[in-house]
């Protein structure tokens, strides 16, 4: 792994004379409870840091002291494997808002803005995240686009995956989701994987002999297992585990009863996606942290879990525990069950006096070309069984419902019959209409460009006057969110490929907020915006929609609206 | 690091169809209990492989199946610290012995052919390390020569190093003995450092703040801790620990109480120095299992630590457990707590049908320049008080003895006060005579060029006459041992650089069996060559003797064998 242990660093002198005790150390935090990864224990001692490094525990001297008796200090966090795009905020913000809750590293996967801006967009990425309080590394996204038939904004070739390789921060190939491509030797997906060495799986309900030819094929890791059974399967065959709580897939409740002293250095916590008001309000790995002990799983576990078991999947030599020439990069907690962060240590320096990052936030311009629906592009003159993809109440997965319509009579507000409108923001001009059970608005539209994968625009509505208004209030904004209902209207402008804000974090949530409070006036389910965003993901059962028209995963073909 | 994971390796599509099962694998291994170290513990299973890659356990069909119910198979043991010259054996002849004990892995450092041959010493061993049933990978060594007043053969400069760093089967840094010269921040030791990536330690008794020292400054492992609250201090700052078990240095009944599933992942077996003698009639790593089991270590613990533990410790993903894609290689064995190695398979073929290597036995041609002395070389004229060296039963350490002595009238057997004589085998003529208490041999003389860590030609004797004679069949040998006792001698020769010996292990054992045999009848302690071979090593306390006279470690430098 690239930088575990550190090739060609010379030993610091300096730092030596100072571990010896020879010159005083920097800081020394004195009486600490200090969490040791490698007995999984707290251990009562002095912690002696200089120049960020941690010097050691033991007798020391520093030119200052820090009676630390009561706290219990912790390694910084590490998040095995995020999106920073889902909490809608750019990565130095991502970063400001989730240290505070003590998080030192996050495995990114970019994929959502390598599917708008392919390489521009993951170069916005990596020059967005460099001096931050949070160690962003990335892998690189590997199924870019999800399905050849559904290209949003970019393709990624393998030369252009082995390019990104070389990238300073690039650790290794992000989560595989072409399973199909692995188990037939698809030349495509096999030439990515045989770049990295470090690579990361996603396998939903893979199991048996065609998850042994998975992992064969060079799949470390899974986090999508949503049952004890299948993740223990995937654990015992060789497997790393990152046990996923994000803001809708929530799966550490399931699996707690695996992490267990003999399993736990293959396990790691991990955030998927988390929106900024979650973040902002829960949490982030501390989160994680305290969900797995109200679970039953040791405290001492779950924190070993979210540092060293991370650090060494990834080859991080210099993170995961407080011992002698790693980063004096920690959070102090007063109690260990309860794990609230009371305050960070990033480099010895407590993160509030830390220099921040200041200067002007910059963003994406990624190419937006995005056509306003006119009202002859919704109408819908068909009579007869029309094709309604069903909302499931807290899934991604959709039905396929039929309903016996007249097209000049929807949006039919009393079946929860809406419209569901796709834009192609990538240049063509298409737009197709569609209809869906389950949103329950009574009035009012929304519309969004956070649309896995291709993330076009995407649009429901109970009426096309109000549909039409959202969406071009969404394309004067070159992407965003918007919600319109009676004469009132909310926005999110997302001014990077229509995913991420330069917004502050506090900011965003706080529009996050508006758009909810909108939203719940019209009636029908709560966090509408989730539910629309997965309505053209062509890769999940059963019924979508696309800049095509309506898409039947059975088939795995497009089909027409009417029977 | 280095090839873990494997980077640049295609997924191979003709391993993955068969391990989905669309095509028969060439073995499967039936109803077998399979050691799983992912969760420390044996699963019954069908283990199937193809090509000798491990396609994964579950429902398979094979060309070949085999019923192996009442087997259990555990993974290839690894070794993660030898010098494979301590055996007398050359890389193959090694590498066929040990095999045979379930061992597929040895980290081995090859200080001692270094002292003695330098590069020229390095490469016969890489050379001679490849197409063998044992994965013989290198550390390079750190420490040549062990101090700047001992130079044997050959002098290694951190350039050298850095060379030596990019052939292939060199994985790292040997254990970095000079403790003193890390923790002064010595810049040739520090550069050397620099260079690596995985770097061993050998810090002995080294605790408190210097330990700390010597950990920031990159040393990642100890494999000298002869108590277990030494141990278990340098594990809890982070080091890897090698449980020793050679054939003097036995650690791990005092070690044992430290290996829990807390702290197995940081474990390994290490056998640092086995003459062949013990290999062939105790065993090698599945010894160390026996002997942890025996002191408590649960039989899944040791497992382990003896193969999951130690491939990842070094990063060699392909071994270490028998899951998808890596290595069918593996021992069999009726039970794991007894752990007698009944087979051994590799590649997915068994040790005795594969081929196994041929061709001639390549000796190493290294410098040979050694004068016999002559009677005058010996003789000692001064009388008073003489610095005699005392040998400590069961330690290497020795020390500093006075004897009132009339030099002419030594040796004296009575005394137990016998004549010492090293030569220098590098073209330097330099001969030096000293005087031991110790041996207790009524008769005879010994002689020997395993002689740490120069490996001049050391001798010892109860008259200068047999003490010439062994020397000079030692020479004609250009380099072994020898005994010599009443008109009797016996004879190995070390025609490898005077370490090791080109004849096939079983012949080697069979001349060691006759050198003590002889020895037997000098009367004296036993292992007279091996107490023999360490009275050189100016590193550990307290009087020696070099091709130079006597060596005082206390004031680290020569001194007058009379006070």
């Amino acid at each position: 792994m690239r930088d575990s242990p550190a090739c060609g660093t010379l030993p610091d002198t300096g730092l030596i004379e100072a571990a010896r005790g020879l010159i005083p150390a920097d800081m020394v935090f004195t009486d600490a409870e200090i969490f040791n990864p490698f007995t999984c224990s707290f251990e009562r001692g002095n912690l002696a840091v200089k120049n960020g490094v941690v010097l050691g525990t033991g007798d020391y001297e520093g030119i200052v002291e820090r009676d630390m008796r009561g706290k219990y200090l912790v390694p910084g966090l590490i998040d095995a494997h995020v999106h920073i795009e889902s909490s809608l905020l750019i990565p130095r913000e991502y970063a400001l808002l989730v240290s505070r809750h003590g998080t030192r590293v996050v495995i990114a996967d970019p994929h959502e803005i390598a599917n708008v801006a392919g390489l521009q967009g993951i170069g916005f990425m990596l020059s967005g995240s460099r001096n931050l309080p949070v160690d962003i590394r990335y892998m690189v996204p590997s199924c870019v686009p999800a399905t050849p038939a559904d290209i949003g904004g970019a393709v990624l070739s393998a030369e252009e995956c082995r390019r990104l390789f070389r990238k300073k921060g690039v650790l290794g190939l992000g989560e595989v989701m072409n399973v199909p491509g692995v188990l037939s030797g698809d030349p495509s997906i096999c030439e990515k994987i045989g770049i990295f060495g470090l690579r990361d799986g996603h396998a939903p309900l893979l199991a048996g002999n065609d998850l042994n030819a998975y992992i064969l094929a060079g799949l470390q890791s899974d986090h999508e297992c949503t049952t004890s059974k299948e993740a223990e399967v995937k654990l015992r065959q060789g497997m790393y585990l990152y046990l996923r709580e994000g803001s809708t897939e929530r799966n550490i409740e399931e699996l707690a009863p695996l992490i267990t002293p003999n399993t736990v250095s293959r396990c790691c916590f991990a955030t998927d996606d988390c929106h900024a008001d979650l973040l902002m309000n829960d949490g982030h790995i501390d989160r994680c942290i305290r969900k797995a002990v109200s679970c039953g799983v040791l405290p001492e576990l779950a924190i070993r879990m979210a540092t060293l078991s991370a650090a060494e999947r990834f080859g991080l030599s210099s993170y995961g525990a407080l011992s002698p020439g790693r980063r004096a990069d920690f959070c102090i907690v007063d109690d260990p069950e309860l794990f609230r962060v009371n305050e960070v240590i990033v480099a010895g320096i407590p993160l509030g006096s830390a220099a921040l990052p200041t200067g002007p936030r910059k963003k994406l311009r990624a190419h937006f070309a995005c056509r306003v629906p006119a009202p002859s592009d919704l109408r819908i003159t068909e009579k007869g069984i029309a094709r309604v993809i069903g909302l499931i109440p807290g899934q991604i997965l959709t039905e396929t419902l039929s309903f016996e319509c007249n097209g000049r009579e929807l949006p039919d507000v009393n079946r929860d019959i809406l419209k569901v409108v796709v834009c192609n923001r990538y240049g063509k001009k298409s737009i197709a209409t569609g209809l869906v059970h389950g949103f329950g608005f009574l009035r009012g539209a929304i519309a969004s460009t956070v649309s896995h994968d291709a993330h076009n625009l995407i649009a429901v509505g109970t009426n096309d006057t109000e549909i039409i208004e959202a969406i071009a209030a969404v394309v004067r904004m070159r992407g965003g969110m918007t919600a319109v209902a009676s004469g009132q209207r909310a926005d999110l402008p997302l001014n990077c490929g229509g995913l991420m804000s330069t917004l502050p974090f506090a900011e965003v949530v706080e529009r996050i907020r508006s758009l909810q409070d909108l939203t719940s006036t019209m009636g029908g389910i709560s966090d509408p915006f989730m539910y629309l965003s997965f309505l053209s993901l062509t890769v999940i059962p059963a019924l979508r929609i696309t800049d095509r028209g309506i898409f039947d995963y059975g088939r795995f073909s497009d089909v027409g609206l009417f029977v």
